[in-house]
């Protein structure tokens, strides 16, 4: 794919394109971050890397972390993770509560918050040093020793992440959380605080597009079939309620975090990061959604 | 890819494959088929074709005409089709009577009772004829004059459909019915009975392998972009809520009917059809889905 | 009670009293009457009468009808009707539809539509001449042998009655309607447009008050325990989802209409009907639940 | 009302009558009681007494204490109150969490658990010592000075009472919750705890029965308002989703603890506590439900 030529045009593309909505506010520090910035990074199956704007620049990677999380859970876990949580879209207007009740509190994927909960859980149960080991497997991953958890943050979001609390009690209720329901939030806090780069971004979730091996280092990360899966689940789960409209317009595996950023999968060619922190009113970034259309429509690379 | 290997593979496997589940038989017409029938046809892009089993017999295509009737709304409406009907998935437990009620009579996807029920409805709205032209797109698609409706399946399931009789009156409450409720209901009714072979339903849908185009004669069905589309909506809605399951297990778009057939596409490459009766306890074709997953592991051919 | 000292005191109040609503414009037939009409009319057990306002002029009852339709099902039945329809408030803001689908086409109690419609599938099913049987026992009821239906609101509604036929459907679907479900849904319409005054309708609800006995002519329409329990039903689920408002404010059996009417009973003591077209956001005559209020603060009267 | 040939039918009943069911067991000091316990004792607004049974023996009230601290809560807010819980029955066959974010954070009625979180709110924010002032005007209203909390029982719930600290984290999501969630809780489990006889209990509720009055002492506790409108909504609300079926059948306000007891109350005439641990599937007294109907039958005495 000629990703130079297609880099052009995005660039001119984003001369031209407005860009609308809100930065996310609910957690006061993620507020105080320019809402003009802009990056992004493609970094191709063959370690080809093409970027734009602030590529360097880290920002709260949020939600993003979740397929990360869920990537060292499933390969300690193999299938036995399934018994906890499901591979099916959210698809309902309502949240995850309603669903959890309706299911026993089985969420319904390990991308919506209740599934990431159990996914920490489960990196409580497994791990000696669960944030140690895990920001390890991080670095590792984007080559980058120096990427951390924010713990300005995690604070900023534990004094306002009452629907957490309440989802991880509701789990407990089921029998869904093995361990103490404050310990579980503290390990999904720090994961969310997560500060990455586009270019950090890029890197780290290449073994997607490369079967589950990370290209850098010819180290195996999953088995190219947990790889497949994992950029199912992406695709149909990526984006909450509107991963019908992504998978229909964009047509990749994709995760989006409300610090701005998203990351989207193309199997066998390439991982792309933005960050542009308005956000629609989905919660997804406005011009990361228009560009990555913009994208796939003129590259007809959609995997469809 | 090397087909041949697959099919004698797949031959083998069939051998030595267990059938469980239950005939449909909620119309007492669907219960009269073999539970035993088993027929498969793949045809690739390129126009080769491999079978097995009875791949010339037709059987009651139920559920899969939906996405032909979705090809001919989309074509004439464009992006006006989507004021009135949803592409996300369902992803709730419970069917799509609750749904509606919630989302004001707006189907959350095309796929589903309700929103194949708004397509008949602009079908009867912008064809003169809707079942005369819509048979005629069908077996132009197919190659084949003499593919027609059951006039026995669809009276059958007149006498029992009061589920779908609920979902056009409720509809038509919110005002999203344009044309009498039991003229829709029939249209519907019609185009679900309409009863083709595995050879018949793989070359009929390999126009959404092949961007949009018939590959047979070389006529443009729908555009690239439409037929991308499509494809998205089929992976995400094909399967009701296994949709997820499905994509982890097989991802391919996927379209499957009570009578026991499934299509599947493999965009690029090729479009397969399976016919197996006995269904699993969600109504998908038992023997069906075992074979998919088989054939994309083997293959390493999923779109992931 | 002072039953004279108090109509003084409510025409001194109506005076005073705002009127503010809608009058129902949804069946086009409704719309038609002067949105400043009042009557009113309350009959003790001694058989006193007291009125104000046009309490001999005849509007449509509506969903009143649903009690007395219920007293002669429950007599036909006894306990068995409870199979077929519940006795619990629906005490949800969603409608009935949801709440069919969740416990499986039986309807929450018989004064929803859905549980007002299953009790005419009974009348249909029990009477020889479903309406001309009706109708004569509401005439007996009131001791007024020209009550009658009107056609002319019937057809009305049947012509935007398409939820009803949705919920009708909905049911048979669940195998909780025995006959055809335009039959069943035409007895209900015409059901819903009798017409009559405050007066007669007082009348025509004081077995209520009386245990079960017509005091006018000393004849036993239901049991005293079927007259208590239907009275337990009406503050319960009279007013819908504002029953519980309304027992915490009035705290009296009632059933309202749509037409503007409102019935209430004070066991062992009266009923009394008013009529004010002009309906609140959830669609209950605005004055008719003020001077009730203020009737059952005034005389103490409540059954608290 | 000849109390004492009821008592002596009663006793005659008891001993012909079968028990059913399981005593309470989620929280394990509650399955310790001897589950053929078995006790009654009626009060009249004259300050007659009746009893049957252990009359004297304390047991854990539970959510009985929910009618007791809305009192207090009423009583400080006025109609206040009713901005932060409403006064509807609850109607679902689902729990309180879906409702609570159906309607974003406000309880349907203070007698469900949410509701009665948000009762302890209050009095933690009003009362200077909620524990010991609530205590107090439990002894008061009771007449006895060592009524008291268990803390064996609260300290027992804690341990499993996941559900309760989801309801309260979520309310405080939606801002319905002033004080810190573990407080609240800790309030609301001591109230649970309370242990007290059919004697005590019924001289307590006795108030309710007298227009708001305390009989004993003369001692207005309520206004005569307030004192129906919460016996409308113990009729409403008093038996989770069993109102409906309790009204229809017993025709009182009441309420009941999953420690097997039960307060119910005839306005005007008496209030009459019941204790028999073993439960029906519904989490209600066995034999207190059988004993109020046969009561209310005999007498003729529901509010209808």
């Amino acid at each position: 794919m000629d990703y130079k030529s297609l880099f052009t045009e995005i660039s001119i593309l984003l001369k031209a394109m407005d860009d609308r909505g809100e930065v996310a506010s609910y957690i006061p520090e993620l507020g105080k971050v320019d809402p003009g910035s802009f990056a992004m990074h493609l970094t191709s199956v063959e370690n080809l890397g093409f970027g734009l704007g602030a590529m360097d620049e880290r920002f709260s990677i949020q939600s993003i972390a979740k397929v990360l999380s869920l990537a060292v859970a499933f390969d300690l876990e193999d299938d036995r993770l399934w018994r906890r949580v499901g591979v099916e879209p959210l698809g309902s207007p309502f949240n995850s509560l309603v669903q959890l009740e309706y299911e026993n509190g089985i969420p319904r994927n390990p991308l919506i918050n209740a599934g990431a909960l159990v996914v920490c859980d489960i990196l409580v149960s497994r791990l000696e040093h669960p944030e140690r080991d895990f920001i390890a497997f991080v670095r590792k991953l984007a080559g980058n020793p120096d990427i951390d958890y924010s713990p300005r943050i995690s604070a900023s979001e534990k004094r306002t992440g009452f629907r957490n609390a309440a989802l991880v009690n509701l789990m407990k209720a089921y029998g869904n959380i093995e361990n103490d329901a404050d310990t579980v939030l503290n390990v999904y806090l720090n994961l969310c605080s997560i500060e990455m780069s586009c270019r950090e971004l890029a890197q780290a979730f290449l073994f997607l597009a490369a079967g589950g091996v990370n290209p850098l280092t010819g180290e195996r990360v999953v088995s190219v079939s947990k790889s497949k899966r994992i950029n199912a689940i992406m695709l149909l789960c990526g984006f909450y309620d509107e991963a019908g409209e992504f998978a229909f317009k964009v047509g990749l595996p994709v995760k989006s975090g409300v610090g701005g950023g998203i990351i989207a999968i193309h199997p066998g060619n390439y991982s792309v990061a933005i960050w542009s922190p308005r956000l629609n009113e989905k919660g997804n970034s406005y011009r990361g959604m228009k560009i990555l259309e913009f994208m796939t429509t003129w590259t007809q690379s959609s995997i469809f």
